[in-house]
């Protein structure tokens, strides 16, 4: 018989049969092993533990406490959910099934009656049933046309199947339900003791809006009670603070896919959050030297063609318009060719450099639509954008300018949980870089220079760059645990040169700029979905759509002095409502602390009479009286400490930073 | 011989030959008129003074006084100048040739060497030449046959032989050119005494951008010097302020049509204005009630056609955009779909009536390449609108908040020259409108209650309302005299029908709001030309992009000190630039004005001593020394007078207002 080598991950080599399994290795190694074992890896690849290794290759024995072991529990789980929904709907047909970062789902089509949130009880203890039973799960690998023929009467597996690159299947069967999918399944479900099926939500058959809805099933399992109650509170926390709930909670903004999928609605709160975040930005660019224009959302297709985004970004880009007069225009996925316009409405001098241009630039990016969330990913988005372009011995200087910004906006919005990401092109693949060593070494050094300058803790990752030059990434993550880029200081050679950019040189010669793509707070639809998740809705005092709300203890009493102080707060350019709807004043505090508006200012006999309020701020429990006058002053400091009038008008690009993460 | 009858404006009617001629006519009335005649009008089209009138029909006889015997002098004009250019270029072939408001044009295609402004003296020459030969013009009629064999070589001539309804055409000779045209062409050149070359503009044939270019040139003819002395006048008085020349020179804007035809970049200079009126007036409206929102600037088509829009409007439209998944997006032409979106996503009460949504709504209209001008007339705009959803019985006290909103707006841009004009339907024709009589009676009563009730002037248009309801529109003039709509306020009973909107009333019925279109100063792109023209670039302090240079008498002696003069005033709030270029002191206070910046600071000596400036306001010749301090905030107090710490959040609708117009 044939044998195979295998590969120990530290680094010893042993020989086996070829008919010899993950199990079989894992005895082989000690007694305890084989029965820790649940899966392998081969090369990387999970495999079952009961199938035949085959051919040499690098192995791993997975037992419970590696990372890999929730995928096999998972890949199980989603099968008996499978046998469990067969069991009580025999007529269900299935369609795609997956594990995700925190559990799995299954695709599911009940033409009749649909599946619902209501039957998850009944179908979770039918999954207990058939783990009760110790049932077996037995596989069998068979030909892609032996298996195309036993599902031949189901569309989703024919479709499934005709997708798969191997000519080989694994059928694995349990009770009377069959399926295939990844390897990494376990023999049987005795091991699925804690699972738990969570939610049913619409999804299209793979993932197409023209195709028919099914019903995808949302179910998670663990190894224990307690890593499954630590996920509890992780979802809890994780939906407590997604911006869609909270969105939707305090009536911040909406998406209907019906009149435009991906294109969010900002209602009124939102646009005042929104406004205010705008604004905010714009001023503090504006001080810091940026020249803020409008440039048009449509440009003639040609120049993307030039700029090069036709030919590689095409896929996300929105359809051409035919305007007829040969003109062809496009909705631009990217702000840069427009700025390179402003550039080049005027012959550049040295003298002139940096040159900053600055936009809020609406833009348009195709994203599929089963990509699309809430705020986070869309597809119409206006984008805190800027491109200076600068000389090639200015980069350093430039570069820590920015992130100098950066960290001030980052400070006056909270955010400290953020690193930094350098990105350089690959040493040993600089054929697929834009062509310029030199300047490559150098850009990259001054980058690496500026950050250690500032004394700031970076990665650095080879490999990483952008075709046309080195950047940084600052990177954050969103309630639900995603990686997202909240802003990007990106180097460009390239575009100078294909849109032929120059400047006149002290020497009267004409020269090449540089230019740096850079996003502070990303589009104003990602940054406020991510505030709305840092902040848990409970938005500073200067962001607040309402920053006061006044409660007069008696409506027919205390009203007109409430409003006598609404007016006054106005004035000082506050955000303040009464509420003088017809409810108990304890109704009104709890539902002001539900809108997390952070001050509530109640108004009765003994305030109007001491001319003060009693102030209760948000998360707070107690109540406390305060000056009018004084409170007001108080309120237009706070604000003003993360607005124009307080810090952001301050030029103190030479200020020492701390070091950060 | 057969005879016709002429009925001549008096009413009464005369027989005459059918061979008879204007000439002939006028003869027959008095010797004197038969001298003075230039050309007639037969049932109000123009015929020249030798053609036979051939049919009974309204005769009017032209003399120089009439208004339209330009119109006769220009098409002789231009038949004049098409033979000099044919004398000069024997090459040369001809595109279209037209009168227009101020004078006439005629196309030209002079391949090897198109035409130039340099060449305008000399072709001028020609034709005085021309003139001063008393040349004849002579008419002959022809068939359309007769006509394409004789241009069969010429392209142009033949399209537009072929475009024309006519079987017969009348072809003019002046010397050895021919043309032909429309009729009113006068029998010799003597009476073009005075006429001017004015421009040469590149012009595609057919004003469509996929043919090729011609060279258009402009002229102009009148019957006296005086009459030309008074056009010069207002050539240049419509040129200083044309909002194209003024963006250029101020550097405000520019539109490029390689990279899009009507869509303007806005240089920081200009956007430095719209932004400060974006700001205004999204403030202004906030502090009277309005909700200000973002939507998407893209729908789904369908909207449009639940709209009517589609049906009604689509040529003025973007082409749609196939998204696959069967959604087809449409960049929206106006923002009332949108905002409904906004009403329709909650349930609503009488108790939140009226409901005032707002917006900078971008918006793309189609407009011909041709009919493109500056910020005038463009194809993406940003409206400021707004929506106000209302019962019934609102609909006046609504107008009225509104109109007095849009006067407290108008007064703060000093914007006075203007009318209003009701438009009502057309009451022997009600079948064209929406149907509800009871409906259009009382809203149009209400309009014109409230524009009495405030005291103002109107004029009332009957058959001019929109088929949804009765609307309300302010217009203005343009510098080149064109009348526009500034504001308009629209009622509108058809889209909450089509979009199914409803209220809750008070009896818990669901009732039918009507929606109250209204924009308060246009779209920014024309209300910003419409402004530049008014102010003829020299805006107000509170609009002016940089409001104050700052100019050292000596850069090393006194720029120190101007830096620090520069950041006190940018710490009020206020744009300020140094001027420490390498110039004499003279140019740059001539620069300052040449880009008519509010106020020049002078700084030397004894400004440093006395801790003052010395100012120079834009347009006086006088230096006014003055206490820094007190000149900084006298300055706040100014550009706060038109911004919201001045005026704008008084709420004050009860306003008294006088009488306008």
């Amino acid at each position: 018989m044939a044998e195979i080598t295998l590969t120990f991950p530290d680094g010893a080599k042993k020989a086996f049969e070829e008919t010899a399994s993950v199990a079989d290795v894992a005895k082989s190694i000690s007694v305890s092993l084989g029965k820790k074992a649940i899966a392998g890896k081969l090369d990387g690849a999970l495999v079952d533990l009961t199938a035949p290794l085959k051919h040499d290759g690098a192995i791993e024995i997975i037992t419970k406490n590696d990372p890999a072991a929730l995928q096999v529990l998972w890949n199980t789980a989603s099968l008996t959910l499978g046998a469990a929904l067969k069991h009580l709907y025999p007529e269900m047909r299935f369609g795609e099934h997956a594990v995700t970062e925190h559990g799995f789902y299954y695709d599911t089509d009940n033409n009749k009656k649909p599946v619902s949130e209501d039957d998850l009880e009944a179908i979770n203890q039918e999954m207990r049933k058939l783990v009760e039973q110790d049932g077996k799960i037995t596989r069998k690998t068979v030909t892609k046309a032996a298996a195309l023929a036993q599902f031949k009467d189901d569309q989703y597996k024919t479709t499934l199947l005709n997708n798969l690159d191997s000519d080989e299947v694994v059928l694995y069967h349990l009770d009377d339900f069959v399926d295939f999918g990844e390897q990494g399944v376990l023999p049987d479900t005795k091991v699925l003791k804690v699972s738990k099926l969570l939610s049913v939500a619409g999804a299209y058959w793979q993932g197409k809006s023209s195709n028919n809805m099914l019903q995808r099933v949302y179910g998670t399992a663990f190894f224990s009670e307690k890593e499954m109650e630590a996920d509890d509170q992780r979802r809890q926390e994780a939906h407590d603070r997604d911006h869609r709930v909270i969105g939707n909670k305090l009536d911040l903004f909406f998406v209907d896919p019906k009149v435009g999928a991906g294109l969010p609605y900002w209602m009124p709160k939102g646009a005042t959050i929104r406004r205010t975040i705008e604004r905010y930005i714009i001023d503090k660019e504006i001080s810091h030297g940026y020249q803020h224009v409008y440039t048009p959302v449509l440009m003639n297709l040609d120049a993307y063609k030039t700029s090069g985004h036709w030919d590689h970004y095409r896929e996300d880009m929105f359809p051409p318009m035919d305007m007829g007069d040969g003109e062809q225009l496009e909705l631009r996925p990217m702000n840069c060719p427009s700025h390179i316009q402003i550039y080049k409405h005027h012959i550049r001098s040295y003298r002139e450099l940096p040159i900053r241009i600055a936009e809020l630039g609406m833009m348009h990016r195709y994203e599929k639509s089963g990509a699309l969330s809430g705020l986070q990913r869309v597809r119409e988005m206006t984008l805190n954008d800027g491109h200076t372009f600068v000389a090639l011995d200015q980069i350093q200087d430039e570069f820590k300018k920015i992130l100098n910004l950066m960290i001030e906006v980052y400070d006056d919005f909270d955010i400290h949980d953020y690193s930094f990401r350098l990105s350089y092109r690959d040493p040993k693949n600089t054929a697929k870089y834009f062509d310029d060593d030199a300047m490559w070494n150098r850009a990259q050094k001054m980058l690496k220079g500026a950050m250690d300058e500032l004394g700031l803790n970076y990665v650095e990752a080879e490999g990483e760059a952008a075709f046309y030059g080195p950047k940084l990434d600052v990177q954050t993550k969103t309630a639900l645990g995603n990686e997202e880029t909240l802003s990007t200081i990106q180097l460009d050679f390239m575009l100078p040169e294909r849109f032929d950019l120059s400047y006149v040189g002290n020497d009267g010669e004409e020269h090449r700029p540089v230019m740096i793509h850079r996003g502070l707070v990303s589009t104003m639809e990602r940054f406020v979905a991510y505030l709305t998740e840092m902040y848990k809705g409970a938005f500073p005092t200067w962001l607040a759509p309402v920053q006061a709300v006044i409660i007069p203890v008696k409506n027919d009493l205390h009203a007109g002095y409430a409003y006598q102080v609404r007016d006054r707060m106005i004035k000082a350019g506050l955000r303040v409502e009464v509420d003088e709807r017809n409810e108990k004043m304890g109704y009104k505090i709890r539902e002001a602390q539900t809108q997390k508006i952070p001050y509530s200012l109640v108004i009765g006999d003994q305030e109007i009479e001491d001319a003060t309020v009693s102030v209760r701020h948000y998360g707070e429990e107690k109540t406390v009286a305060q000056d009018t006058n004084m409170f007001i002053d108080a309120m237009v400091a706070e604000v003003g400490n993360y607005s124009r009038t307080g810090k952001s008008y301050q030029n103190d690009s030479t200020k020492q930073l701390d070091k950060k993460n």
